[in-house]
């Protein structure tokens, strides 16, 4: 013999008989009441004795029965604030972190542009200073802070001797502007590494430790979340951010399979020899796998420990 | 009967007999008796009476004397300050003006990248303003002043019903730096803009009023210099920046030529019916080029006569 139904939405907990008609329920004043649904439920069940889940047929008859037009507005009001409500809480701190890291690429991308537009500006007035710095970031550091003639000091050059041309000091001061301008940039860019370090501390602080604040951020950029990413095996985390070099190893086995991708930048691998690299980027994504995960479950803090048997293993430091 | 020849180099002025040996000569003790060569030149000829300049097989022989090794440290030294030298006076105004638009273009590129970064970053934080508020500068400048209630107000939305998240305060401040910073660029465009007037002023007042001052500078940085610019015919003027579209048009007649190129943005285009474009651009591109003669030139003002028979001829002001 079938039994009643319990069923709950937006607009509230009901209870339907056989025949699919309602024959109690309890409506939700808010979306509050909808969070807390199984208090709701329980009560029903309190006073109807044992209630089944609608499911097949009997699901689909109960559905029809909300599609008359009263419930309409009710309906969707309500559906859009619950909406609403888990846009609001989707927003997580790897949101965050992945803002973050992109506008700290889009820095790096805009100091580099502007710094070569000053180098092509102040090679008119000092191509000297402009050729011996090889440093972006000194280059407009001095240029904004010294003189021609303190700049062609350090290099010994006369003034006299110099192939740029003199220059009103109106012209000077527009290219000055621009090197203070870049310089102004290397400092938010400080500012957004040691937010997005922040950040990490939080959500991630045993990957940071293990791959470093830059690359722990861009593996996460990179699958779109913590959860995916820890989600990934060692192998595919090892290789991310290689996947044209890979794509290409599987078309024509002509080419060797990519042994890093995003890992390329670590400390690890930059110091160690290059017929290791490969053994380097395995044990190290291994490492950054273990840390991802206990991350994600929001474990302890292993992060150094994981680094220390790195070290040991390789003998290198970072 | 040959005669004797004068010849001069960084080194001095010399005669030299029908021999190809030199008979006298007065050397120069600093470039800046080579830049006033003709001088010494007129002692020479004093004291010889008529002199020729070599030229052929005379030529040939009289600079084989100058191939002696003992002249080359003093022949290498001269003349590497008469390039310096050069390099120094070849600083002219037209190369700060393109310094100048190419620093505003990168600005303008820099404005749009990290703008856009701040749209997708502050819409995790309140999506309702980076959705109606469609101007870039007035969006950095409003997130940069003003909380999100402030905000929401503007468009009578309660805070209660956004969609974006509730963020903690350091999170929001790191989007607001970079608000900030947006803010600071375009106070820097401006200051360029300004700077780029003010140099224009003195190049080519005609060609910046016929134009305008971005224009202008677009004009001569195309075509590498006012000197350049001045010798092109109007027509090429007139689609100067529209090569693709006019060897595109070569190429494969169906396409038409191109009526213009960086005159397109032009106010008297702009403000035109289609059907005129083509014939205000050839209009604006005659007055324009007579403009740039008149300025290489550094012949009167006569911009605002140029620009008065243009808004006179379409009845539009610009």
């Amino acid at each position: 013999m079938p039994g009643k139904f319990l069923f709950t939405n937006a607009l509230g907990s009901f209870v339907f008989n056989e025949k699919h008609n309602a024959v109690d329920g309890l409506l939700f004043h808010s979306i509050e009441d909808y969070k807390e649904k199984s208090i709701y439920e329980d009560k029903l069940r309190q006073r109807h004795g044992n209630l089944e889940a609608p499911t097949g047929k009997n699901l689909y008859d109960i559905l029809s029965f909300f599609k008359n037009k009263k419930y309409f507005s009710e309906f969707q009001k309500k559906n859009l604030e619950l909406t609403k409500e888990s846009l609001r809480n989707s927003v997580s701190s790897d949101l965050l972190i992945i803002q973050t890291i992109n506008t700290i690429d889009e820095i790096d991308k805009t100091i580099n542009a502007l710094t070569k537009r000053l180098r092509d500006w102040y090679s008119l007035y000092n191509p000297e200073a402009s050729n011996k710095i090889k440093d972006h970031q000194k280059f407009a550091s001095l240029v904004s802070h010294n003189s021609k003639s303190q700049l062609l000091k350090e290099f010994s050059i006369s003034e006299k001797d110099s192939m740029g041309a003199d220059l009103k000091q109106t012209d000077v001061s527009a290219m000055i502007l621009l090197a203070s301008q870049i310089n102004s940039f290397y400092g938010l860019k400080e500012n957004y590494e040691s937010y997005l370090k922040d950040l990490e501390k939080e959500v991630c602080p045993n990957l940071a430790s293990v791959v470093g604040v830059n690359i722990a951020a861009k593996l996460i950029e990179h699958t779109g979340s913590l959860k995916r990413l820890s989600q990934l095996p060692a192998s595919t985390l090892q290789i991310l951010g290689a996947e044209k070099a890979l794509f290409r190893h599987l078309r024509n086995k002509r080419n060797l399979p990519p042994k890093y991708g995003l890992l390329h930048e670590h400390q690890l691998i930059q110091k160690s020899k290059k017929d290791m690299h490969g053994k380097v980027a395995r044990a190290l994504a291994d490492k950054a796998s273990i840390a991802a995960r206990v991350d994600y479950f929001q474990g302890k803090f292993i992060g150094e420990k994981l680094k220390k048997e790195l070290t040991d293993k390789f003998k290198i430091q970072y």
